[in-house]
C-alpha cells in the first residue's frame, strides 16, 4: 500500500516536466518544446533509428534512459549544451536533483533509475552513447526543420554545432552523417552561417 | 539511405503529436495537456506500475504501445472517451490515420508498429489490457490532482468514471482500487458529483 501510494507520488511529481522548456522548437516552429514531449520524441526516435547504432545495443535500455533522462531538469532545469558557463555546474544541480527525485520511488526503483540515469550521463555504455547520439540528433532535426529558428536567437554557427555534436558519430556514425548534411543544407539555404 | 530518408520523415511528421490536445489538464491545471507528453507520462508510469500487472507482461511492449498508441489522432484527433457520439466513427477515422502514419515508415517497420497499435485497440493480449488501464489511470490521477477540472468542464459524474473506467481492473486490481479510492475521495471534497 505504501509502495503504491510512493510510485504514485512520483508519477505525479515528474508531470512537472511537462512545464520544463527546452531552447528548440517543435518543427513548425510554432513554440519551443517541453522537456515531457521532447523525452517521448527522444524515445519515438530510438525506437525508429536503432538500427542505426554503431553496437549491439539494448534498445529497452535506451528507450528507458530517454524516458528518464530529463527528470532531473525538474529541479535542475535546461541547461543549453552551447552555454559553457551554465555548463560548469550543471552537473552538481543534476546530481541533487537526481538524489531527490528518484528517491521519492521505492528503494528499489530509486537504485534503478538514478543508476540509469548516471549510465546515461557517464557515456560508457553502448545504450548511453546512441541514447546520446538520437538525444542529439532529435534537436537537430527540429531546430532544421524549424528553420534554424533557435540557433538564430542564441548565435550557433555551423561550425558550433559540429563541433558540440561530432560525438553523435561515437553513437551512430550513418546519423552523423545525416546531421552533417543537415548542417550544410541550413548553411547553403541561409538559416545558419558558417 | 532511401530507408533512413523514409524513418526521418516518419520522426518529423508525427512531431504534429505535440500539438493534438487532449480534454485533460496538468496535474497542476495550469493548461490541457498534448498527446505527445501525455504518451511520455503514460509510459513512465506503465514503467513505474508495472508490478501492478493482473497477468505477467512484456513491459517494453507496452511502452512501445505507449509510445505509439495516440500517433493516430494527429489525423483523428482526441475523442472524449465519454462522448458517445464521437466515439461511433472513431474506430473508422483512426484506421485511417494509422494505415496513412505507419505506412511512412519502411515496410518492416510499418507492419510491426501498425500491428502494435491494432493490439492495443483489440485488448485481447495481456499488454493490451494492462496499456489501457494505465492510460485511464494516468488521466484519472491527472483529473483528480487538477481537483477535477475537466470533470467540471464536461459535466462528468462519479457514477459516468466508475462506469466507464471500471474496466481498469481487467489489466490492473490494484489500480482499480486506487481509482475508485480517488473517486470518492473526489466526491467527498466535492469537486465531483455522484
Amino acid at each position: 500500500m505504501e509502495r503504491i501510494r510512493a510510485q504514485i507520488a512520483f508519477i505525479l511529481e515528474i508531470d512537472k516536466l511537462k512545464s520544463v522548456f527546452r531552447r528548440n522548437y517543435l518543427s513548425d516552429g510554432s513554440r519551443v518544446e517541453n522537456d515531457a514531449e521532447h523525452s517521448w520524441f527522444f524515445a519515438m526516435a530510438a525506437l525508429i533509428l536503432q538500427e542505426h547504432a554503431v553496437d549491439s545495443i539494448d534498445t529497452h535500455r535506451v528507450i528507458e534512459m530517454a524516458l528518464i533522462h530529463d527528470i532531473v531538469e525538474i529541479d535542475a532545469g535546461d541547461t543549453l549544451i552551447y552555454d559553457e558557463e551554465a555548463k560548469q555546474d550543471q552537473a552538481a544541480r543534476e546530481e541533487t536533483a537526481a538524489r531527490r527525485l528518484f528517491f521519492l520511488l521505492p528503494e528499489d526503483q530509486a537504485s534503478r533509475y538514478y543508476g540509469l540515469w548516471r549510465e546515461f550521463e557517464l557515456q560508457e555504455s553502448p545504450e548511453s552513447r546512441f541514447a546520446r547520439a538520437i538525444d542529439r540528433f532529435a534537436a537537430i532535426i527540429l531546430n532544421h526543420s524549424s528553420r534554424g529558428k533557435a540557433w538564430k536567437e542564441h548565435g550557433i554557427t555551423a561550425e558550433r554545432i559540429r563541433e558540440i555534436n561530432s560525438r553523435i558519430a561515437h553513437g551512430s556514425p550513418a546519423l552523423w552523417e545525416e546531421v552533417r548534411m543537415l548542417i550544410d543544407d541550413a548553411v547553403a539555404r541561409g538559416f545558419l552561417k558558417e
